[in-house]
């Protein structure tokens, strides 16, 4: 199949349960809400190493929210029982710390709900008001007061949701890459975890060498050494690859996005392939097909 | 004691001992730099909820970093031991995986080094290069090659320095904060691990009320419940408080960084106060007086 | 009348006819039609001293441009005849120059239609193509070919809404202007042309002082010489005032911006009256009405 | 020649003598002094069809400036009977305008003196007062006090230095630009006027076929014509040119200007070849030659 010139594979992208959480934050000014939503969404790329996968969704603009402030949506994303701390601990910590925030619920679901009991905080100051029809508590701190919706909802959501960018060179694939998840920001219900949105070292499970690594780097997309790999997957024209992994809160708003971000790229000059990862159906119960994308 | 007309306390702020890490990443451009670096550093506010205090130091210009690309620093500042970890989960995850980064030694000191084996990801097809006289790995990943040098210095730096600013509104002790965070940008060694470098909410050790609670509002320091607070430390006319946090290499940064935000803040209008915080001495060894900031 | 604790004076906003187009400015990242268009809109805050009024109306996502990509639209503001040379200056040299660029007709409207010969740019070697089923010109240029179509609508908008913000402090002003700002660039149809979308120093027609002058400082409207101006405006406890102005393609359009912009700005603790500016109907013909804002 | 295996021609770009002020903006946020910069640098991207040649100089942190806060200085270039215009006109629309600035002259030479008498703005309520040791004026204003030094000096400084990438993609020139640009944004004197600082459509003087054009595209230089073309100057493997113009307030600022610049781009892969545009010496008495870049 091609698009726009661009050779697409007939593949597909591999997706699985994961609880996620939406939190909406909300601040004085744009800025300052979506400095405490990027310090929330922190370290939070992969769960194989980090304690969740997190990122902005979108922004939220002022008649939308329920305080009439502007604001930014975040998900939070993990199984389910890491679920109930990270969202605590992230709010605490990044949110609650933050000049002029309050926190929302997002809704992104009510299959399970995570109480965050932080009117405790106030010392017993504390008192219990109303925003737009929503209980909330207000909590006297240095800044003010913090106002907070104390359960957030969470549903069982969808991740890895994911395609390949295959480049003629390294700035064709990575500036396509930029361009895709950019063109996702606009989707909502889903976020792409990784820095900028991008994965620049996709992995294998284990290791071939090093018997003691549970992954290690997937030398059939490394271009630097496809002559050196006999089952290499890289084309002869490709410089570099770069992945975007999606997730979200539901398989609709995953396949939006795949959408989005594949034609996103294609329209980049440079861009030679497209494909997607996919254990065979044994990782997952999704199935996003490249060919639904064009 | 004055400043451009803001009162200044004759107080200090009490410092005490972290083990601080910094760690160079440079990219193709100072944008994905800086995105890596974010990444890195997100849900690191305090050690009291995040596994580690963490920010970015400054930009380093091309002609300053070991590859001639880009970049910025970070330090990544915790306890003895879990600063091994973070340095380690922090790079792989935020860094290894961020498109065109490379990683070096920011050399905060050799007290202690941490070593962080990414080489192993390679499973056998990495291989050693020098990069301006330093010895490096270059493992084969999706997006090229990831070049990093593999040992991390650590020195036992220091944590802790403050400053408190009054504001006659609320909006003008925020914008203070701000300001004052972005001269503490122009010193070297130090940073300001909470969102947008700003803390909103000061707490107390345990609480009056909650007894189950290791730390809750610092209600001395909140101005919405003055009038309910016998010993409240805000003057009758500051309507918000906003505490400046600084983590620093050696105590001359935190002391630099403490004269150049305490400045800044006073040229603000609307700033009625500065205070800093201590425990009397009990709680670490280093002392920062107000009285040296201005 | 009051609004979230705030005063608003019963009074309106004059406006007055003022041609405006509309281009549309993609290119390969969002980042990159961003700097074209923020070029292009420079130097524009007003047409007391500035050749047009310009600025940035809002992002495009890829899925809604005619070539895919991510843009933003401009407006251009000013008089019938000015435009016609602003239109190809401004696309000429700020949009044309910009890498990667493409432009198109954002469709104000079909009264005027201003033509942007570009493709005499490509000496013989430009060519036609459709995009989207649009007739465009593709020019050969160092960076690639310039994608171009070359007539621009034009419509007799709307100019001068506007409203002021009168804060308790300079900055609760200040950060009220800056929301207010964030706000009404949810609004299509309109722009706030001055810099960061706010007016700091009022004027008055002509001068008593210095006969030469066209135009002097408003001395009703300044709080620092409340005491000296006897028919001050300035309520005793305000310290500053600031204001936003918008120009729109229609007078739905401005009277929508002026409602989003008055009630974010009346979330901002610390503002304490909303007021706007007219000339009792001598001006033009447009009344936006602070009651119809709340 | 090669510096990091891309071809660096042996040639030289060709400077001529342009008129250049430096204006200090300050403001109470760096964010807000960048602002009212970008604003007042806008639509100045060449003489040819902008009033002027503009940009921003570099960050000033408050520890630098004459009033202690966050600052901005920029580059205004042009003859010496439009840069009197050209300057007040800037100052007057984009940065009186803008809140919280004040505007200090740059001091980038003493050879002319601009006068910008903006206290009769005041119209009588001004009033003179000292920063730092320097004259200044306050002026009474809606958002408070404008501070205003009225004398800029200029100096003949040095216009036209450039370098031209060439890359194996369009994104790989794209990108070497944008790093190239980012280098030059550390060295002090010295500005790349363009769309973020890039030329995307280089121009010869003249039209071989229109000849009411006073200039069109360098088909030369044009690489989807090059087969069109037979003088072309585009190597068989090159996809995109994107050139980097530099304006500076002496010719020891150009020069260092390239060399961080070429520098820079040839650290970005996919870079080809690096040239450089002069008129064989008629234009100017400017030579910086790209063998001393390396």
């Amino acid at each position: 199949m091609e698009f726009n010139d661009v050779i697409i594979e007939d593949t597909y992208a591999e997706g699985f349960p994961m609880w996620v959480a939406r939190v909406i934050i909300t601040a004085v000014t744009k800025e300052w809400a979506h400095r405490a939503a990027t310090e929330a969404t922190g370290f939070a790329t992969s769960t194989i190493g980090c304690p969740c996968e997190a990122g902005i969704e979108r922004f939220v603009p002022p008649a939308e929210t329920p305080d009439g402030r502007p604001g930014f949506t975040i998900l939070i994303c993990c199984g389910k029982k890491a679920l109930k701390e990270q969202v605590l601990e992230r709010v605490s910590e990044c949110v609650l710390t933050a000049p002029t925030t309050a926190v929302f619920n997002g809704r992104a679901g009510s299959e399970e709900v995570i109480p965050i009991k932080l009117h405790f905080f106030g010392d017993g100051y504390e008192s219990k008001l109303e925003v737009d029809g929503i209980q909330c508590w207000s909590i006297p701190i240095m800044g003010g007061n913090f106002i907070v919706e104390e359960e957030i909802g969470a549903v069982k959501g969808v991740a890895g949701g994911n395609f390949l960018i295959m480049g003629d060179s390294q700035m064709s694939a990575l500036v396509a890459a930029e361009t895709a998840v950019g063109a996702i920001r606009s989707v909502p219900g889903c976020i792409t975890p990784f820095p900028g949105g991008v994965v620049s070292s996709g992995s294998k499970v284990g290791s071939k060498k090093y018997k003691f690594m549970g992954a290690s780097t997937n030398e059939k997309f490394c271009p630097t050494i496809r002559e050196k790999v006999i089952d290499t997957e890289i084309p002869e024209n490709v410089k570099a690859v770069y992945e975007i992994v999606i997730d979200g809160v539901d398989e609709a708003s995953v396949k939006a996005a795949m959408k989005a971000g594949v034609q996103a790229a294609c329209r980049v000059p440079g861009v030679i392939k497209i494909t997607a990862g996919n254990y065979g159906g044994s990782l997952g119960p999704y199935k996003f097909f490249l060919k639904d994308c064009i």
